[in-house]
């Protein structure tokens, strides 16, 4: 099985098999939509990846100068993170923004908690003459295990015990097979985060199990293992070049001895990572401050936020 | 009662009362401690501080380039650090760091924990071949309440109880009457943080009571109220010129004033708050990393560091 | 002569006095100009500072979040810009960021530098099907002497010399005589930057002279000497509290020893500093953005940076 | 011929050829030099890189927290700085940071620039009592082209008129061949830099002939294109693989059209890109701060730039 966060990949890679549904359509101009739904328990072994429902949203030029496509994407996530979240958007939502600060590629979710327009202490403290439009949002980054010596499960559960919000979205960055989706692709899921996912090594899972609450996963591809960039350039230059039938079976072993070969569990990120977490980062938060407060166009959230 | 968060200027300004007591010595060549000692309540309400026994470390020329000057102060706050926990040490113990990390002169207690050397996970998944003289130390950067829409004693209550550490140790920024003591004085104390005490506005007491573990405060005065900054170069001001006597309570008129003219509540921090809170940051991890940690020198925790 | 990089201080300090002329408008709702020309060497001797016009733009509630407000100023300094600048803006324009972008109130100019929309290597290495409406803009944040070893003005000469342009535009944070003033004021001048202006000790002037362009100066106070905050708030308390005539010669006498107090000569900042100087950047960045281009608004520039 | 900034990769590529001298040895324990020599044309032809001297200095473990290896590293890497600049230390040194300080992998150069102990100033401003194991060095980071719109040969040709320095020391990121060589490799050459290398595409050579003064460039490999990084996979995996003789030409033609494949120019850089530059950088500046200065221990000047 691939090492990929991206339910999507994991499943183009299992290719046709019962207990995992694929749909796939265009959202938006430029936009693209894959819904990728884990039945049971033949899809979750198949795929690797717990029951629930995955969507990626998609665009080639995502992140790349062009805001009025970036803004398409923002409002296609607020649509799945409405659908998902249903009812439990009228109550306090917890957006936690897994990841280190400190390690770009990994500060994804730091940098979303700092530009989610927070209002859970209006609510409390000053709720007369509040605008109405305002949900009840609140958001926290408790750090890595390395770092803090204390597992994000241990504040989360903390946390969540006495705030008792109705919805927890967790934003993380994600490990993907393909240079190519980094900086195109925004998986959200109905299903929390798993232990050992994202960049960091989490060891406990944030869910509904663990936090008794809908946890949403909103997570982003913005790290590569160094073999499966390897894997992806030759099965790309194979299919463009005409390969003798005989010795393909030779160059699967050289494929598979790559798995092994020094350098290759290496995690590469693109160079201008630090501009791609700015970005994603905003689109995000846009996507989040349309949908947990309510009539709010991303213009308006925005002046809230300055 | 003036406007401070360090019990030691308080006490000057209330001059010779019951119920406290202090006590001045030098502990370091150019290295003062004032230990104020609040008895009782009669103490508690002419200092308008709790019960509790609040240590200053002061040096004229901290955090100003001298790396010896530095290390004794960060040798000597180690010692109270040490003498106020007693066995506490011995257990799990927490450094919660308050403030804000976007704001420079309340992101003290944010960069502390960032160099702070934390060991809990190391103990917990990797226990084997530990290096004996490493103690128990976690560490965590709460945010502020205007950010995250939580109440920093939210998230702390929620940590302590799943971690149960035998310490808290919260590091913050404080509000002096003197400009002259942002970047010389360190208060240390027994007490815990009491509401409303810091730069930030905290509505929750983080002490014994509250969160069931003894609960050192650490805190360094880095901002200043303009309206004291005003008051104290005239009263400095007036010491050193032949003032008629006979003016000097219209003087003390304007002196009151001064305390509702417009702009007097104006907080205000030294020009160069980067450089002052970084150093005091590192002096002030370097007295966590000494006392928590057994038998270890500055050098040798700022290698662990790296 | 007190302590002010404004013109606008220093000739309300001064009163009614000849080669000096004093103009004040309100240029939009709530944004107010004062214009401020020194005629002669009469008038440079009385301000201690050049012959030339000095505007200042201001507006109480600048850079707090109004961002209609926000946006009215970038509108009144960029008319101030082009009417200053006249035919220069249509050759090349070099932005020189003064300061530090360490030391947070000194950070403005390299800011602003990172903010402005930079276009002099489009114009020289793909010109062609470049958008009309583009000026020839450059920018460089040249350090501060004590980080580089190297003279602000030997930097900038070396590259004014190479590049030619019609127009240098130096930005730098500037100190107040009044705490409110710092986050209400930007300066604007024809006259350059005098050696020894502004936060950092320039030990040279970046004018006409020296450099062989005209040079307009964009200033922000950023920094107040802790004794003229004292100064300032006395002379408030002054003014509301009923005062024994009598008593006045001895309050100038304590105010007069203020000056050579203790803890006078520091140098403070708001609390707020890291916020004021992003709010601030954007402001004048806007302003150089739809002057320095034409036929731009805001919106349309701020595109163009992402 | 590959694409890679280093000439010791450059002369592994292409094997034992005329015009060039390679030797190895270990310095210190952990630490090997490789001096590449290109004696003539032929040499510049065979690797693509001016006649000149290339020393790397290449440790596995550098800049993984052995601080005694990184001390070492920048002791081998002091003795090649003073061999190759001889004479010239003695007049004025200019250590020019190159790349963007806002892109991770290309702020070797600006970080190097903020931690190298400069002193022309104190030299020019006030001699008297001078340290006199101080050289007279001064540092500049002129920005990117794309940021500043000024090519950065611009900025560095006019400040080099101007101050006169009689040495110029360069510092840039790299790209390279080999993800194994990010993190392991400093290079430096008496050569100065070439237009076109370095991560930024610089126009304009930085050397003695168009600066007038011998130029040092000191760079580190800290990106690598996700094609090369295939390729050495693939190599790798060969190497430990029984490969049948037969399709060895059929992978090499999958090989080749890799290079062209989709993705293949994408630059990527190892995950930990932050800490990789911080440690770096602080590894060079210890080296140029121990031979720009004399008999000056690593740990004095550290003290010295606090």
């Amino acid at each position: 099985m691939i090492r990929t966060d991206l339910a999507m990949e994991a499943a183009q890679a299992a290719g046709n098999i019962p207990g995992v549904e694929v749909l796939n359509d265009e959202v938006m101009p430029g936009v693209n939509r894959s819904r990728v739904t884990i039945l049971n328990q033949e899809g979750e072994k198949a795929i690797g990846k717990k029951k629930g429902i995955y969507v990626t949203i998609e665009a080639q030029q995502l992140a790349r100068g062009d805001a009025e496509l970036d803004e398409h994407c923002s409002i296609a996530l607020a649509n799945e993170i409405r659908n998902m979240a249903g009812d439990a958007l009228s109550g306090v939502v917890l957006v936690v923004g897994l990841g280190n600060r400190m390690v770009t590629p990994d500060a994804l979710g730091p940098a979303v908690c700092d530009a989610v327009f927070v209002t859970r202490h209006v609510h409390e403290y000053a709720p007369e003459g509040i605008d109405e439009r305002l949900g009840n949002v609140s958001a926290i980054a408790p750090g890595v295990l390395g770092i803090t010596g204390i597992e994000t499960g241990e504040v989360v559960e903390g946390v969540v015990e006495r705030m008792k919000p109705s919805l927890v979205i967790a934003v993380d960055s994600l490990a993907s097979r393909s240079l190519e989706r980094v900086r195109t692709t925004i998986q959200i899921a109905n299903t929390g985060i798993a232990p050992g996912a994202g960049i960091g090594n989490k060891r406990k899972a944030l869910d509904q199990e663990t936090l008794g609450v809908p946890v949403l996963a909103l997570g982003v591809p913005l790290v590569v293992y160094a073999a499966t960039v390897a894997q992806d350039l030759m099965e790309n230059a194979m299919n463009k070049t005409p390969t003798d039938v005989n010795i393909r079976p030779g160059v699967q072993n050289i494929l598979d001895a790559m798995m092994d070969a020094e350098g290759a569990d290496m995690i590469v990120t693109p160079k201008e990572i630090d501009k791609v977490v700015d970005d994603v980062a905003r689109i995000i938060a846009d996507a989040l401050n349309i949908s947990l407060h309510k009539n709010m166009t991303i213009e308006e959230a925005r002046r809230y936020m300055h």
